[in-house]
């Protein structure tokens, strides 16, 4: 830290992310990534932007736009592209919290929503998940803050149900819930049929999973054409013009060739349920998952050990200290054959001992 | 603006790019883009990111920083990629300001530094420019606050010597001095060779004007590692994923071209200094730009007329509505070509009245 650091940082501790190693070769599970190449319009459309970078992107994102909201089925008014979704979600946080309005979020969820909190200065309010990782959705009616939740939830997977959100909904009328739907496509039910009845409900997506772009950031706010319009001011009193135009045409080719998308959500969904089932063969204790992970725990090893052994074996999945869920291990679904060898491993780790 | 929006940003007014118009074909010499495409090496590593963006971008940008503190000569510790040179900018009044520290910058400069100190609840100190708009340095000497110069200030064009802004850091050495270069390349002295010496300066640069990727969204920060480190903290609390591989890999084919974007840059400065004169034989007062636009006025004709005037032949050049400047026009430096188009069609307009 300089001398120079503004003393309202001392205490922050910035997100970390998984590994992206360079020293050698792994089978990356870690950071739940696709296992299968953009769309071939998006490489395509991605390539011919590039010819022409001199000029600035749109800010205005006028093309994508209109392609993800036609998608979506709402107007081009209440979508915003931004820098992944974690740029949305950095927004929604400054936008609808303050020092009145808390930012409330589970024990247990995506780590960055705590670091936003931070960053921006802003209180925060803990709501712990019960003992099997589900959210009580009781515990965040009337929770007078702006609500984060990641649906289907991570690390855990679980997923709820629309109708388990619009509860919330109406159980915040004058708070904004902001429903992270990172994970969505594999399998939970997304809330944006539900934007045009609440006028408090934001709900974040993102390119990074689903439709293998993680490398061009790209994540989206669907909301009222208020709420956007109020994200549409911080971005424009952060950086107008992004995004860049590259992973802007790269989005439309994706979204042009939306069977590919679903195509392999398919078969991420097939190979979820075949490791969850091996792995339960397996003695591991594996999560309902709704997404491209599952989040296990062997009574034979400690989610640690398993990690160090895995990493050894070539394979990196996701360890967290956090008390509650240390003995798991957070374990991105791959091509069937990644899965298998990943299972190939563990019975190898699990003999050994 | 929706009924949940922070009352903190109640009178916050976002930036306003210059017109991306989508209608019809202008000649652009609004946003001081490249007439020049980027080098064939970006677009080829560009295209080739594109076909793996399912994995996410690397966090620490290595290879990238590896070229780009080649090419500065400073250690690869001391620079830092963002979304353009707004992302490194907001970040350092995010890191260095605070409501004891207010952001000191001139009146008239780039818009955008009021923006970044209105978003982020900072108290700013707006230091005039003498009556010929230029910069009287005493005026920043023991300024205590972080000084944001733009040098070539914009949008002047007008230049201070490198040993004027020592001056400034010697003057200041308990706040940190950031110097916005990101028209540096077309005649103005980099102050990248005193990091070394002031552990209180801060470059800032942009691959958006002199290397011709405004649509990628590439800037730097470079400094001292202490500063770099406190930046590296902002980002890693917003965006760690933050650049984009596909804009990643265009750095770095641009930076492996250096002789390209040097060659155009000499044509850029040739271009200006002819636009300049005939300018001035047509009776405008043009102060003296080491950028790649002009800032000129007429007596003939009014500043928003000729703005006016020339959109209606096609040309697009940007027009400021703040007091002091209203008279002038910030014409960007393209091509000969495009300039004897721009100059064609002021004399048609001069003569027309």
């Amino acid at each position: 830290m300089s001398r120079f650091f503004s003393a309202k940082y001392a205490s922050l501790v910035p997100y970390t992310p998984g590994e992206q190693p360079k020293e050698r070769k792994y089978l990356k599970l870690n950071t739940n990534e696709s296992p299968f190449p953009p769309s071939e319009k998006a490489k395509k459309y991605a390539a011919e932007a590039a010819e022409h970078l001199e000029l600035y992107s749109d800010p205005e994102c006028t093309p994508l736009h209109a392609a993800f909201a036609e998608m979506c089925g709402v107007d081009k008014d209440m979508v915003l592209a931004t820098n992944g979704s974690d740029e949305i979600l950095n927004f929604a946080f400054m936008a609808f919290c303050d020092k009145d309005t808390p930012a409330v979020f589970a024990d247990i969820t995506y780590g960055f929503y705590k670091v936003f909190a931070e960053i921006n200065n802003l209180p925060s309010k803990v709501i712990p998940l019960r003992d099997d990782f589900t959210i009580n959705i009781e515990d965040y009616f009337g929770a007078k803050g702006t609500i984060f939740i990641a649906n289907p939830n991570a690390p855990t997977g679980i997923a709820l149900r629309r109708d388990e959100i619009e509860q919330i909904l109406k159980a915040n009328p004058d708070n904004v819930v902001v429903i992270d739907e990172a994970y969505v496509d594999f399998g939970g039910e997304s809330c944006i049929s539900l934007i045009g009845k609440y006028d408090n409900l934001l709900v974040t997506q993102t390119f990074s999973k689903s439709r293998s772009m993680a490398g061009a950031r790209l994540g989206f706010g669907i909301g009222s054409k208020a709420l956007i319009a109020d994200l549409k001011t911080i971005k424009y009193s952060t950086n107008p013009y992004n995004i860049n135009s590259m992973t802007m045409a790269a989005g439309i080719g994706q979204l042009d060739d939306e069977e590919y998308t679903r195509k392999n959500c398919r078969t991420i969904a097939e190979n979820r349920d075949y490791l969850t089932s091996e792995l339960k063969k397996l003695g591991f204790t594996v999560l309902d998952s709704k997404t491209n992970f599952v989040f296990a725990k062997s009574a034979k090893i400690s989610g640690g050990e398993l990690y160090t052994e895995l990493r050894a074996h070539g394979i990196l999945v996701r360890h967290f200290t956090a008390e509650r869920i240390s003995e798991f291990n957070r374990i991105t679904v791959g091509t069937r054959e990644q899965v298998d060898t990943l299972l190939g491993a563990i019975r190898d780790i699990l003999e050994e001992r």
